[in-house]
């Protein structure tokens, strides 16, 4: 018995979905929706007391963190290996899923949460949001939810966290002119936790990712999105996620 | 060709030491004064570019980040394996390294360099300390530098790294009731890892470890100091650090 409940197939609850796609798994799909504080109900806080999504149940088991379940799915089933043989390539698949999960996704994720999350869900009536945000577990979350809800991140926060995603940009076009993949020359759960970040970053105004800054991102990202499991992830979703893809098909060369 | 470039033989230096030590690896041990700022020196950040410490060189290899440095050690080298070989095991062991790399052990250390770093350099000539923290090639480095030096972490920062610690301290405690060492029964990464944390906890006046409110805890640090590599690792201090173990002798029974 395998269960996976998850968001839209980005984000964090796209990375256990594309790796689990890319290993060709079926699982049951539990989807909850974010917006909706899904994540904070009573039923699911059985699953997970921290009130997290993605999370993973095995047959007894209960799994959270989305790079730790991806590094379990790979090690608990067959299918094709998503890390890497070598020691090197494995240290630096390693390497880039801790500057995505601890730098580069949340400096992002601050920008995204301001942009869209928080407006997303701020002309909900005024009392149900207080409720729904006092039954958030973790206080952190709640102090997180509330600066993307009432627009309380100052500009020093955003400031620096464009700084961050925009350094996060410059040494992933660096490290894809030396490599074909993030890790190395083998494709590795580093990918498809990058994927889920950024493939949003070529659609965004700030312009870091694009194929006159970063040709070799963005031939990254075309392969990323070519592969059969992308596709099938994507078909998961069930909001206008999906269609910010559009802009990483490969432009066809003209005759 | 095995070089490591570390601090004292704690928190971050700490890993990469105690997992080499475990696996018996001789290497070459280059010691750096944090102190002394010795991590921004240009000799070292030809080594590092991102002047952050510990950093491995291995043959031509040049590797960083503290975990993901004690997950190579542990794949490239033979000698007893410290990575379960259970899948769930194995997740436990990614879930605890992640918890105290992203949660626990940054507020300990925001609260450990507001009370012992800042204080500790503070009185370094004014120009000099200047001309350090210019060196520093991260922003967010230098920030946090400034923030211990001249003492500028905000009461609602400090309050809010106790009570991660407080909260870490708990559930550390919770997940020792049911199980020997952190990742389940076997020895791992994650007791390396988290040891190089939370030995220092019961001489913190906070007093969230004790034997008293965490014997689960107490127990563990006992035992982990009670292992030969431990006290070869500590053996290599070369400041009163390693003094401060003294509080993880398990106590003698009265006769």
């Amino acid at each position: 018995m395998l269960k996976l409940y998850h968001w839209e197939p980005n984000a964090n609850s796209g990375k256990p979905i594309l790796a689990m796609e890319e290993k060709e798994l079926d699982f049951e799909s539990h989807y909850l929706d974010l917006l909706n504080f899904d994540q904070h109900s009573p039923e699911y806080l059985k699953i997970n007391p921290l009130g997290t999504i993605p999370a993973l149940v095995h047959d007894d088991r209960m799994l959270y963190e989305s790079t730790a379940i991806m590094e379990y799915v790979d090690a608990a089933f067959p299918g094709p290996q998503l890390r890497p043989s070598d020691p090197e390539e494995r240290w630096r698949m390693r390497w880039w899923m801790k500057f995505c999960d601890e730098y580069y996704a949340p400096s992002a994720s601050m920008l995204g949460w301001n942009a869209f999350i928080g407006p997303s869900v701020r002309d909900k009536d005024p009392e149900e949001l207080k409720r729904k945000i006092e039954a958030i577990p973790q206080p952190e979350r709640q102090v997180a939810w509330k600066k993307a809800i009432y627009g309380l991140f100052t500009p020093e926060e955003l400031a620096e966290s464009a700084r961050r995603v925009a350094f996060g940009a410059q040494i992933f076009e660096e490290n894809l002119k030396r490599h074909s993949w993030l890790a190395g020359e083998t494709f590795s759960l580093a990918d498809i936790n990058a994927f889920n970040l950024v493939y949003f970053m070529p659609a965004n105004p700030a312009g870091h990712v694009s194929p006159e800054k970063t040709p070799c991102t963005m031939e990254w990202l075309y392969k990323m999105y070519e592969r059969p499991a992308s596709k099938r992830a994507w078909s998961r979703g069930k909001t206008m996620t999906a269609d910010r893809l559009t802009h990483l098909q490969r432009p066809t060369v003209a005759a």
